[in-house]
């Protein structure tokens, strides 16, 4: 556990969280995971020494969050390469793994393309394993850096917003080490927050159906020993009521180039509680997450999820928690469940969007742009 | 199962729900109650021959709901009297097997006083326990047609704040014939707008921490062959934003004289979503839910009830289910919860406070005063 005095500055080190290593150990190369699927209960390693390993992991949401898995995507290429096994079979196998991940496919890619330039270029197969593996700690330092960037510049927006210090800070879902290279979006802020000593509440939604907030915040922030306290979605209002929420911190799944940002479903209501109680609200992502193709929030489609995820208590760490693994029933039988994955909010309710490259406040079409364009972030189709 | 088709007036008759009834076989007097803990998977009928079963179903849940427990409290007295038990001993008990349950007292004393004025006036035990018996019959019914009068006067309103029909309805937490002696409050409404054929869909928060949406109101909804959708209490936000909830319709625990609501967790984030898409926000309660002692809304205390709601998932039929009985952690050991059982919605974000003696839009303390005043319900201290 970090000590609660522990006065670490807000920086780019390695996350102090083990979501996800590299090894080497003389038996051969591994890419050691934190199996997520057991917190908050137990820190158990996941040792994956070659790419079907890897993609069972994926499978059972060992490892999940969008920016981990373009990582995890990228190690097990470089895996795969340094095994010597069939690289493009490898890539093809872990990019289906989980169809709808975006950031699954570019991590593999990426990895996979650094290694056919390489081989391309004549390398020998050892050296372009060595390229991949080069590929993918650059792309888990790259969201690393980004982290450390977010968390300065969401720490400044704060500070500047609330010039009191002592912050009560309210967040949805989990948006920490669990989902990236780093420390996170929302959840770095609040961390660095704690870290500077002017984190005086964490409030954490506990995010149903799938309770990210409870499993997986609840755990970063006990183990950062940040001062929190857990509560069902519908207990915010009354909190914002109270006055007890002096600024909101969410993430983002998808930004349209509006500044609308679609994230985990009760981001919208939370908006809608802020705006209402003058708090502030504000969105936490890397410039990847905005999609200048998607003109508005209108267009953003909203994925409905199984409605068993609201009518079945799952026992949250079961193996595919979340797609009705055989829960228990709470409705009765035949009940139809609206169990959208996200919600949409549009810019007029967002205080700030904060990324690696700054952050835009007013948000407009334009301050966004702005900031993607200055983005360093390599593209690759 | 209710026929969608049949038109059933919208009235006083009794329920269809066997949720409490008196019952004489030959074998002696017996409360039969609908056991509320085996819902939503299975109807079973629990048949209390004595005072001590009856505190039994109260404590364990197999009885709840306000009113409800008002009405199980007199019969208990009516069953004591029956059974030649002693009266005053089995009312201290009853009214002692809940004791934050107002209603509970309330009808237990009513009875009770009832049989000890037969005594009184010289009626042997026999007769004094037929007035007992009465008096609960009397409650009963009293119970059922306030319910009856509720649902007319809130179907009346929705069908003027709504000429077009077809009514889209959102409710949350639990108010049909599981805790009424007749259809209840809010769900009241929304039945007799789906038997007049008017009601498009009934939206279901599942009501988080206990469920009482999925578990209870669903199966109502199911029952009655209401076309109901269940969604967690977080996605409301979006189904607002789709223009999708035509109007809220929700009980009360109290209502202050200003006419601020005391209400299941979650009411008040719905009113400020209500309010900012501007759609009614409607409260449906009895005026003895009407406290005009209590000033305002700032006047009213908050109960926070047990973390262990929040951070265990407990299977919902277990017994005691809601005070931390021994379920399955979802958060870190040592989490603490910010759990209130209700919130506050203040009468500016309030449509209109539909009662058994008519509706008051907008809320004003003296509208509301005006309909206590024309309240016919007995009065005990």
């Amino acid at each position: 556990m970090a000590d609660q005095d522990a006065q670490s500055p807000v920086g780019i080190e390695p996350p102090a969280l083990p979501v996800l290593r590299w090894a080497e150990p003389p038996e051969g190369p591994a890419l050691v995971l934190l199996d997520q699927t057991r917190l908050p209960t137990e820190e158990a390693e996941l040792v994956c020494t070659d790419v079907p390993a890897l993609v069972r992991a994926i499978r059972t949401l060992a490892v999940r969050g969008a920016p981990l898995l373009g990582i995890a995507g990228a190690y097990g290429v470089a895996l795969a390469a340094a095994r010597g096994d069939d690289v493009a079979g490898a890539a093809e196998l872990l990019g289906r793994a989980r169809p709808t991940a975006v950031n699954l496919g570019y991590g593999v890619r990426r990895a996979e393309r650094a290694y056919r330039e390489a081989v391309g270029k004549g390398a020998d197969p050892e050296r372009a394993a060595a390229v991949a593996l080069a590929e993918a700690m650059a792309l888990h330092r790259e969201d690393a850096e980004a982290s450390g960037c977010m968390a300065r510049y969401g720490l400044a927006l704060l500070d500047e917003l609330l010039p009191g210090g002592g912050h009560r800070l309210l967040t949805h879902c989990n948006t920490g080490a669990l989902v990236s290279g780093g420390e996170g979006t929302a959840f770095a802020v609040a961390l660095a927050a704690h870290r500077e000593r002017r984190l005086r509440q964490l409030w954490v939604g506990e995010t149903r159906p799938l309770l990210q907030g409870a499993r997986l915040t609840a755990y970063e922030a006990a183990r950062n020993a940040m001062p929190y306290s857990l509560l069902t979605d519908n207990a915010a209002g009354s909190l914002f009521a109270a006055g007890e929420v002096d600024a909101v911190l969410i993430g983002a799944d998808r930004i349209a180039a509006d500044g609308s940002v679609a994230n985990k479903v009760g981001s919208y209501p939370l908006a809608v509680l802020a705006k209402y109680h003058h708090v502030p609200f504000i969105v936490v992502a890397p410039t990847t997450t905005v999609d200048l193709d998607t003109a508005d929030g209108a267009s953003i489609v909203v994925e409905q999820r199984p409605g068993g995820e609201v009518t079945e208590l799952t026992s949250p760490w079961a193996e595919g928690a979340g797609e009705s693994a055989g829960g228990v029933l709470v409705a009765p039988v035949g009940t139809r469940a609206y169990n959208p994955a996200f919600d949409v909010t549009p810019p007029e309710l967002i205080t700030a969007i904060v990324t690696e490259e700054g952050a835009v406040s007013p948000v407009t079409r334009a301050g966004l742009a702005e900031l993607c364009a200055r983005s360093s972030q390599v593209t690759i189709s």
